[in-house]
């Protein structure tokens, strides 16, 4: 957010490219190209050179990339060279679907709680070891456990309140699932994530897709 | 997809517009602006005038939109003027969070189908009156309910061949959580839906924001 020469899409890219390179290192593979990453990712092998110059020179012309070395160095732009606290925030079953993702840990991001004001919820397991807490101790819990990032799963009406609570412990980041434009403060780090716009997007380009059909083919 | 000039952020923005537009019109209101569609979303104006200019005149300088013609034209332009049937293939923890979502009939997606391979899930609900079938029908039933968009919720290693499976019953578009990149014809549109990803931007900008305040402040 702070760097305005690094657009946001080629953040979000890279973490498809280190995903990618995961697989391909999975795959017993040690080297690759931007044109073999392109054909994996359907993209252009252009963009992923474009994405990568920002951060400095990663591979040889003719040579490609060496897969351990551009993960490393991905994963240190991507802050995940380090193990990250995380809650999760409205125990529903989006909640407990993310806290029970094995991708997470995997990726440095260790659940150490979840929170809900359903009295049935708190006590129980969100996922295996992890506590439900009630909602109204977020500010004593998180800050014992020394919570960086937030996961949002709350209605609505009560994020940006939720919010707020979870600013004053001390967070650095909140993932936010609840369909809503949270205010927070500039040091605050935020990503929405609303799927009906991935489906918005979705429809667009049904639509637009057979536009075009019906008048260019 | 096919438009080459117009941006996707462009198509994601006009979704998070058309979700304000809404909000500001079940408050009561009948006008706005670039600049309080900006305050209320913390964008750009000069971002918003440009997304939209891809699209037409919507509003005159110094007097605003009028929130119902704007939306409406939004709704036309991202196909949402349409009722689409739905189904959930993979019908876990998170194929149930999306399936009884509130906010996707009012959005005008509708689910008519869940699909899983478990076979105490099968016959049970997805959602109010909504049946899960067996995996193995997914030809049968997508095709007899008409599915035009398949969320797809079922483990990365058997996303494309459910993928493939789905494309021959004449599904239009797919919005994929499963942690892969699909490999699909030209004519079906895809949505990738990754937390994960969402998580890394997140740090990058936690540690990005950090690195900057030290060395610029």
């Amino acid at each position: 957010m702070k760097n305005p020469k690094i657009p946001k899409p080629t953040i979000k890219r890279l973490a498809m490219y280190y995903r990618c390179l995961e697989n391909k290192k999975s795959m017993g593979l040690q080297k690759t190209s931007s044109k073999e990453l392109a054909e994996s990712l359907h993209i252009k092998a252009s963009q992923i050179r474009k994405d990568l110059s920002y951060f400095g020179e990663f591979g040889k012309r003719g040579v490609g990339y060496d897969i351990d070395k551009l993960q490393s160095s991905i994963k240190t732009i991507l802050g995940l060279n380090k193990k990250w606290n995380v809650a999760v925030i409205g125990v529903g079953n989006l909640g407990s679907a993310i806290a029970n993702y094995t991708g997470l840990e995997k990726n440095g991001f260790f659940i150490k709680a979840g929170f809900d004001k359903d009295k049935t919820k708190i006590g129980t397991q969100i996922s295996a070891g992890v506590l439900v807490y009630d909602m109204k101790d977020i500010s004593k819990v998180c800050t014992e456990k020394n919570i960086e990032i937030a996961i949002l799963t709350v209605p609505a009406e009560v994020a940006q309140k939720v919010a707020d609570q979870l600013v004053k412990t001390g967070i650095k980041g909140i993932l936010n699932f609840a369909p809503t434009s949270l205010t927070l403060p500039e040091n605050i780090a935020v990503e929405n994530v609303d799927f009906t716009i991935s489906l918005k997007a979705l429809t667009y380009d049904i639509v637009s897709n057979n536009d075009i059909y019906e008048i260019e083919d």
